[in-house]
């Protein structure tokens, strides 16, 4: 059992800044993301992409973001847990909450933070025969951990910047990698199409472009792909793993169950401290919805500041919450 | 007279982000500002120190802030009266209104946004027997162009940044600085503080510590001022010009009398869209109150956001608004 002041759901911006707000007012927390990394969408839809809106950079990359506010929270010392999505939430008798997590792991905490961004994501499925057969053994939606992948034959299937980067960097770890498009064109990053063709002229990975899948061939252990070339030819690749990296598409997941009200998937909240319709639970984020709504992360920060300031009287019931400013005070670990 | 779709009054950070936010939806914006230069308190009273709250900068000074502000508003191009306090407002019959600046200048906008920080700040006035019939004259309370004191002689007093860098400054600009200070310490940054000291050692400056203002001398023309050391002895300076530099106060100035909705020097608005009591005027920042307000920059910058999309209505009332990120669309300037 992890103890902590509050329970984060959601590891990107604003439950990173929401680390630090809580933080200026001695709060802990421990974040959990169904996500194998910190930086929710910016880190897993567009890492490479400049964002214009963020409030004092002309341009910052969405990556380059995630790794200013880790390390502007690290005198905080959040904890993660990543790659697993909430599943339960027990109310316990004392007010307080403990989050269940789909590996396990519970954390008790005085407040819960719903920092979800459009939800947990469910990766897409590409259409292949005999996909359910493999899941959860030799077929990954997502890359956990690179190193399963080692001195392993792997196919990287989709034509966005996750498959062009897996593609780049298991080039150096597994013994065979093979990219499968269906398309002739990358929508990922131009530079790293480039990086991927150059890979495939000089042997390192074996590209297939305007390539359709088939389907997953083996007797309950995976052993080959079929798929079929533009001329309807159908070709076959031995591999141990199949990695679709088709993107996320966001659900609301089990916490559409909580009995929070709900409007269009958005969790209703209060604008003066972003409470949500049950006590000692906030929403804040893109996963909100209060009049006038923006789904801008520069608004998920201001949210995440109010919040701090309304959460402190759960964690800190006897003390008189007092407002400094960082200017004047600094930032005072505990 | 200046016309433009928006005029915003303050042209610090959230003044700033202000034409960021409606530049992003084709909206120009003139500000016009009580302090000489742009950037508001940050520039104004704490330019060198350390903001650890704005969110994705560990840490990042005052100045800093407002200059990647200015470089994030380049493509819109914003255009300013500085030094003109707001003094009027005249409503016009097609519902747009008239600003009138304490120097004369007419600015006719769609939409009135109020980020005025803590409101107009007046100086804090030293003690010192005739001030009165030098002010206007040799006595300024701001430095708004350090030409006119080439080859003057010239008295600054004071002992916060304000003070330490005018000295600093003008020391290459003035024929003679003496810079008077009642503590033998400063309260500005240190290594302004030793620049100074060193300043005085070079004699390139004359440093008065531990002396009291008595007096302005002259007879309707300032020649000299009074002082006395700490062995209570009386000290005489001749001077062309005396700057006391002690700070600003803040007043709402002149926006008190417009009819808007006031709470102990903070103009109510709405959450949903940061709007006052009067059609086509917000108050933004520091100058606003709503359940919850914090006066946190961040917070100003959420509050812009939301500004922007209903002033919208009131700039292009034939057309319907369409909200796309800047990681999808960048920056188009117009």
């Amino acid at each position: 059992m992890i103890t902590t002041d509050i329970c984060i759901i959601g590891a990107g911006p604003v439950g990173l800044f929401a680390v630090f707000e809580t933080g200026l007012l001695k709060m802990r927390c421990h974040l959990i993301d169904a996500l194998p990394q910190i930086g929710g969408q910016l880190s897993e839809i567009y890492p490479h992409k400049p964002i214009y809106d963020i409030p004092g950079y002309p341009s910052i990359t969405a990556q380059e973001l995630i790794d200013n506010q880790l390390k502007q929270i690290e005198p905080f010392k959040p904890t993660f847990s990543l790659g697993e999505r909430v599943d339960g939430l027990e109310k316990q008798e004392d007010g307080s909450y403990i989050v269940v997590g789909s590996e396990g792991t519970q954390i008790h905490c005085q407040v819960v933070v719903i920092a979800g961004g459009l939800g947990c994501f469910e990766p897409r499925k590409p259409e292949i025969q005999n996909l359910a057969n493999y899941e959860g053994k030799q077929v990954h939606y997502m890359v956990k951990n690179p190193e399963n992948f080692r001195d392993q034959r792997i196919v990287i299937a989709g034509g966005g910047d996750s498959a062009l980067d897996w593609t780049i960097f298991l080039s150096e770890v597994a013994k065979e990698v093979t990219l499968v498009h269906r398309s002739d064109s990358f929508r990922g990053a131009p530079d790293s199409a480039e990086k991927v063709y150059h890979l495939a002229q000089e042997g390192k990975i074996n590209l297939l472009l305007s390539h359709n899948l088939h389907a997953l061939n083996g007797n309950g252990h995976l052993e080959s792909i079929s798929l079929s070339n533009k001329n309807k030819e159908e070709v076959q690749v031995n591999t141990d793993h199949f990695i679709p990296l088709y993107g996320l598409s966001p659900k609301l997941g089990p916490i559409a169950d909580w009995g929070l009200t709900i409007d269009k998937n958005a969790i209703e909240v209060n604008t003066f401290d972003y409470s949500t319709n049950i006590e000692r639970i906030y929403a804040i984020g893109d996963i909100n919805t209060y009049p006038g709504k923006l789904k801008l992360i520069l608004c998920g920060y201001h949210e995440a500041a109010l919040m701090a300031q309304s959460a402190f009287k759960y964690v800190y019931p006897d003390q008189k919450l007092s407002f400094k400013y960082t200017t004047v005070n600094g930032i005072n670990a505990f």
